[in-house]
């Protein structure tokens, strides 16, 4: 028996409420005077949660393996995310806000330029982005349904952009249209299997019509397409876990991520952690289990800010008394992956992890800090097991055989 | 190569001895001044060789599952917990004593009141345990041998019943029937597949039979059938790992689960711990592995009678300098799972796990408890995973590989 199929066979519902709360990037490296982010700043709520609490450290994925926040998340929602893949056409589209379905075929994009047939420059000079959304309209205009599939180009940054069809029988077994170097052709997306004609015979077309629609443009004048994800769908948090989740989140990203595991996105007016928590309060009635994600501790990490990344932790800490307020039964502490600001990017150490709940023995620690957690009752552990612990914590599961 | 023909092939017999001392249910939880049952036990024997020994945390299951003691001894004996499920049917036979082999089909079973052929009550209005062996006893003079199949019904309490089928060809495909709610027929054991079509008849000859014999019953006129499970035997642990095992255990259900795996269960005159001890030094030359049963730790969980499972935690320690003095090269102390006083109930808590012998890096701890053993240098680590360590800390392992 698998541990999905186990899961699912032993929740049950109940009206005890968890909140899982990332602070995206949060584990850091020695930086300031040998201290990380996480021990410089100034936390006393959360090292009183931690006190209560019991800890531990997570692996994202495995030990060494730097996540992107896709798996990073799917792991925290209790997926394998190594068995859920989600393809980067997907998440390009996921993080400019592009609801993806069943069935969708989610694809990234360049402009280009091209000259006597051959691509010059794969990013078309790294036009503005507001040409790429003046592009992107005009596009959309053009194309619209081809074949009965509803095409959809999104700008993104730059010379980026998404691209979402949706129709039947799509296929993502197709050439990726992008040559990877420049004086080449761009790549006709021939179908690599009997099932990608179909679709193929519909790129073919859109290209077609991006040829035609940016003909006129100095820089811009064609698109290459690769990343094609054929978006199967992941069994939900409420199928599996049998829970009623909601998103409290600012980002399209971790929106879209919350949305393909089945979770309701909560509005969130304005874009700070107090805008969150006023959205968490008007909604605790409602759902039983919350994801709480604050987004700045990572992009100040990936920055390399470290003072910016020690006063988001800070603020976040100062809201923290008003969210364990509301009364959860199990409250997690933790984060997706790390960005230490000495890599100004994501890495492979593992996560702080606090959980709260009656059912904890306590570690007594005084700070909530990676070495802290080090030190914990819980351990190592992969991040994809902590939501069976969350739901043991809330007794949302039945035993296992008797 | 999978971990069990690994160890098939790398396990060699020697004349090193083994004890693996289970106090079921032993973890617990914050209770009393804020220590657990185990904290607040006073153990001088059990500290002493803590001190001497590598401590951990094992998983029984995985993070967060709460086990039966079925999947909970399993992984004790090194059976992946996952791969080896052990019927509901045949727990409920082995819990009453009743021999299991390969090929019987275990079932399990209530008297209920049957009126103008739906069931009206599914538990028989809870008929005392004598009148439920009386029935038994009848049950089966009346079956005995259908169609060259054994018939063996074994009272347990109440209403509950276990029933064993031996004979050939049997299947478990085949339709329970306990309607589950009153109001309703009995369920027809109609074959799930076409393997099942002889048991089927036979158990509805069973059924009619039942009928006859308790047709004059006021209220245990009929019976209820379900959790059938064809028993596929497991492979012995004398196969596996090169082992004589045996077992002192004083309850039906951790008899049958050693016998599963092919220990010898050894006759234990009385119920107290000082009876099994008896057992095992009778014993000690006949063997080389020893699986040494407390059951009582558990029971007094599950009442959440705090003090007295504290008082068994003390009655254990007395008797492990007995225990002790045998001289066994590898001596392991640990759980099947955690029964806290809190939950009174199994949880899914990590077992708190001693082993000492002469070539392990002792924790010098001076306590043995759920947080010095978090601290232990084996760390946390699965249960299946201690026979592995049990025998190369027996140097019952050969090298891997070259």
């Amino acid at each position: 028996m698998d541990r999905e199929k186990l899961l699912e066979e032993i929740s049950v519902e109940t009206p005890s409420k968890i909140i899982l709360i990332v602070l995206d990037g949060l584990g850091g490296l020695p930086y300031k005077d040998g201290k990380t982010e996480l021990e410089c700043a100034k936390t006393p709520n959360l090292n009183a949660l931690a006190k209560n609490s019991a800890l531990g450290l997570t692996y994202p994925i495995l030990q060494g393996i730097t996540p992107g926040s896709g798996p990073a998340h799917l792991a925290l929602f209790g997926y394998d995310p190594l068995k859920y893949t989600i393809g980067r056409g997907i998440l390009e589209n996921l993080g400019l806000g592009v609801e993806i379905e069943r069935g969708d075929l989610a694809i990234r994009g360049n402009f280009c330029t091209l000259k006597d047939e051959v691509v010059v420059d794969r990013r078309a000079g790294r036009i503005p982005t507001d040409k790429c959304v003046e592009l992107c309209r005009k596009l959309n205009e053009n194309t619209g349904k081809i074949d009965g599939v509803d095409v959809l180009f999104t700008p993104g940054m730059e010379h980026r952009f998404a691209l979402r069809l949706r129709g039947e029988g799509l296929s993502d077994k197709i050439k990726e249209t992008d040559p990877q170097k420049v004086g080449e052709r761009p790549v006709i997306p021939e179908a690599l299997e009997k099932d990608g004609e179909r679709t193929s015979q519909t790129l073919k077309k859109i290209m077609e019509m991006a040829r035609d629609t940016l003909k006129d443009e100095e820089r811009a004048n064609f698109i290459l397409l690769r990343g094609y994800s054929l978006h199967s769908p992941i069994p939900s948090m409420s199928k599996l876990f049998k829970l009623k989740p909601a998103a409290v989140a600012t980002y399209p990203m971790y929106k879209g991520l919350a949305k393909l595991v089945g979770m309701d996105v909560l509005d969130v007016k304005g874009t700070e952690i107090s805008d969150e928590v006023e959205t968490l309060k008007q909604n605790y009635k409602h759902y039983d289990f919350f994801y709480f994600h604050v987004k700045k501790t990572d992009s100040y990490g990936e920055d390399g800010n470290f003072d910016k990344k020690v006063s988001i932790i800070e603020e976040f800490d100062r809201a923290l008394p008003e969210i364990l307020s509301l009364c959860f039964d199990v409250v997690v502490v933790t984060s997706d992956h790390s960005t230490p600001c000495l890599l100004k990017g994501h890495s492979w150490h593992p996560n702080p992890f606090l959980i709260y709940s009656k059912y904890v023995i306590a570690d007594e620690q005084t700070e909530f800090s990676e070495k802290s957690c080090a030190k914990g009752i819980l351990g190592h552990f992969y991040a994809k097991d902590a939501m069976s612990l969350m739901l043991a914590s809330a007794l949302k599961l039945k035993k296992f055989g008797a």
